[in-house]
């Protein structure tokens, strides 16, 4: 991987003092045609040996470029605020939007790969990493996003001499830290480390480009180009736009076995005993949310349901256990201008609870598998492969002490008729019926079927869906509590 | 102030009984009419007495109300990335947008009346934070917000009855600490202090509303009912929305010295004599940006000027001396959707720099005194007002060891014709003369008569303006180099 990148590559001063005006005024081109245009994000990832020039490189990138349309990122010590949220949370705040350039430094690469160096993680570990790493990116591209992703790279001799030549120069001195040197003594094994790692990470839509560091002409040259190819191959796609869509995955026979079916709508609960019940279960929550060790964990709650199916008055009764101060309650509905210019799971990221506090999604993520797979408001490639991204992203949030738990409210097709009719007698605004409503239930059984799929594949160990019998709004309160305490339990358990 | 929070206020099972779920209603109702029609935000402030029932209210609040549409926000220790921004920082990112209920719990007042307490600041500081927050708070509710201030009173034999009650529940027991008991031994000082506090930031536009906490049940509604009847009055104005126009201050007769026509516009700098400089200068802003305490600070600047005067030019020659890592670049154009539902400061907040890094503003907030102004976005009043909003929100950053480096560069007439036309025949895109660009050429006069006002009124001695002429760039880029070298040095000496 690294051979080619051991050449002696170099650019004699005459050319490049031919070349750099060009490339640069082509560079500016194609930014200001990117901001113009505003379909896609361009996402440049840093990385490389140290002393092979990453820093001047960036610098230089921004000098070249229009610095209004460009923005760096560098990863150092994560803020508290980040310190408390899943791994990846720090990276989703600093993606570009759509029409800008966003160079991110180090990365979410830099973690894996030091990580193994040094031996804090095992093989299986790095491989683990890497995985979510590659399903990381692929969801990126899949979005849309132009991911172009930079190594320098520099020979062991060659990194010898330049940190030597760098501690020379009183102006460049302060970036030669003993981390440098301790880090140099274990060259051979971090290029061992990061070769595996760019050939694993290495995919046909974000392939990594290795520039030899040595000489600064040909590597500034190299990247610009780099950079300026993939921007341009894009921008002059016709339709200028969004990547095409990748063939649909074929879903794998399922067999179904009728999930919501079979799930008892009717089970009931009088009206004292809910009561009793609810300030018991209430208690409990509550009394789990004070928990000494709830400070190092946090919960997200998703409610997902037909139209009132009694999402609300369930998350009331669970917003009532708790004191405000510690739930924040996010309904989903049309995202905004800047949450349309990101990956469609960026308006769930951005609202993820810090430690010791809870999030409650009123519909969520899952949006894309139900609404817009019924609507069409989104291409089957791109509901097919919703499924396995949301999975991995309650993944991440699990593996940050997160708890991740989902409600499945369910009414029959009767009671919902029963309950738009009450809604309209009301005088509660907020259970207004619209005529999208009526419209949605038309499609009562498409909504179904894309439930009884979502249902099927993205119940994980991590995140298992609890699906709820909502004919009888007092059962179901009691039941989405119990479970709700019941996670919350296992989750102080296993921290 | 608090006698009438002192009698005994009590309502009975029975009234209650009756009256809350008609108040409840209302506020559901007032919520989603607040949600329909989106036209201002409402923010709850939450202050008093510890065990007056703060916490219980505003929890009592959220249950009455639609969480959907409702966000509390506490304020415990500020979070690094906080701490090293403004003070006031926190609270504008707390700030809900138009449509949505916020409660702040503790918000921008607790800080000084507990220090004022305390004894940690004296009477003057008080008064000087006193007067930041009547500005800030005039300023929320003459950009639209309706602001409900609530103060939970308790006489200090109440108080001492409610903490010793508090304790006995084993439910309740964890709420009351040892800080509790303390603060609690300085309750008349509290009382003192904050009588004073409430007196001063009662204002016409936002008046405290003291609540005796002593009955639970006339605590909850009289609470709501001031909730409501505050929404309910700003819903039902005809026309729904923006609260009518102070009547515009006169503006004091200034003594019109032509600032600009003084400026020389045609100082000139050889190109040879300009890149020695050009080096020098970049290299000495370089090393102040890795000046040790340079972490300690940080800076943002703002460059202003008539179109083609050489913004983004100077800019990348601040950009070329920095680490790409240390800066941002924010270009000023029209606020997207999140920030138009917010007060129009709002999005220049977001964006300040951490401590150590820089963030420059291509155009900025005083758009509001220039383009907008000209253009009539603006009422009269609005953009009459953002001459002290401005001034203030420089002196907060200022206060915050933040240099604000402002440069307004000023081409001539005939420069910028020349700049325009020859534009027109380069291919570097960003440069792409608009029909824009000469609608607001013809506008000169204008938008030169506003050019002065903004510079007469906002040239303070903590954010002053460097006017700088810029018929020739290399003059007009060394000037700012200068200029911004001598304001960082000033910075770190008075650290």
């Amino acid at each position: 991987m690294f051979e080619s990148a051991e050449l002696g590559h170099s650019i004699d001063k005459k050319q490049y003092a031919a070349q750099e005006p060009k490339l640069r005024e082509a560079l500016l081109n194609a930014q200001f045609d990117l901001a113009e245009n505003k379909s896609f994000p361009v996402i440049v990832v840093i990385g490389g040996v140290d002393g092979a020039g990453k820093g001047e490189t960036v610098n230089l990138l921004n000098e070249w470029m229009d610095p209004r349309h460009i923005r760096t990122c560098a990863f150092g010590d994560p803020s508290d605020e980040e310190r408390e949220r899943p791994r990846m949370w720090r990276f989703w705040r600093a993606l570009p939007p759509k029409g800008q350039v966003g160079i991110l430094f180090g990365a979410w690469h830099t973690d894996p790969i030091v990580r193994r160096v040094s031996k804090e993680i095992k093989s299986a570990e790095l491989e683990r990493q890497i995985d979510e790493i590659v399903r990381f990116e692929r969801m990126l591209t899949d979005e849309g996003a132009l991911l172009v992703k930079l190594w320098f790279h520099l020979s062991k001799d060659r990194q010898k001499k330049r940190l030597r030549s760098l501690e020379k120069d009183p102006d460049t001195r302060w970036r030669v830290t003993k981390l440098d040197w301790q880090r140099f003594k274990l060259y051979d094994r971090f290029r061992e480390v990061s070769e595996y790692y760019l050939r694993r990470t290495s995919t046909a839509e974000s392939p990594w480009t290795v520039i030899e560091g040595t000489d600064e002409r040909y590597r500034s040259l190299t990247a610009g180009r780099t950079l300026l190819a993939a921007m341009r191959e894009r921008l002059d796609q016709k339709p200028a736009g969004r990547v095409p869509d990748r063939t649909p995955p074929i879903l794998p026979a399922i067999d179904k076995r009728d999930l919501l079916g079979s799930l008892k709508l009717d089970r009931k609960l009088e009206k004292e005993k809910y009561e009793k019940l609810l300030e018991e279960w209430q208690g409990r929550l509550n009394r789990l949310s004070r928990h000494p060790r709830f400070k190092e964990m946090s919960v997200t709650i998703v409610f997902e349901g037909s139209d009132a199916a009694g999402k609300g008055g369930a998350i009331r009764r669970i917003t009532g256990a708790l004191d405000a101060r510690v739930y924040e309650g996010i309904p989903i509905a049309a995202p905004t201008e800047e949450e349309r210019a990101q990956p469609y799971l960026w308006r769930f990221w951005r609202h993820l609870p810090r430690h010791g506090r809870f999030t409650i999604y009123d519909r969520s993520w899952y949006g894309r598998v139900l609404v817009e797979r019924v609507e069409g408001f989104c291409s089957e490639a791109d509901w097919m492969r919703a499924y396995s991204e949301i999975n991995d992203f309650e993944e991440q949030l699990a593996k940050d002490n997160m708890v991740v738990a989902k409600f499945w409210l369910q009414v029959s097709k009767d009671e919902q008729l029963r309950r738009f009719k009450a809604r309209q007698e009301t005088s509660f605004k907020r259970f207004k019926i619209t005529d999208e409503d009526w419209r949605n239930r038309k499609k009562w059984n498409a909504y179904r079927s894309a439930a009884e799929d979502m249902i099927e594949r993205t119940s994980t160990s991590v995140a298992p869906w609890t699906l709820v019998g909502a004919n009888d709004k007092y059962h179901a309160r009691i039941t989405v509590l119990k479970a709700l305490c019941g996670r919350i339990e296992k989750g102080l358990e296993s921290l």
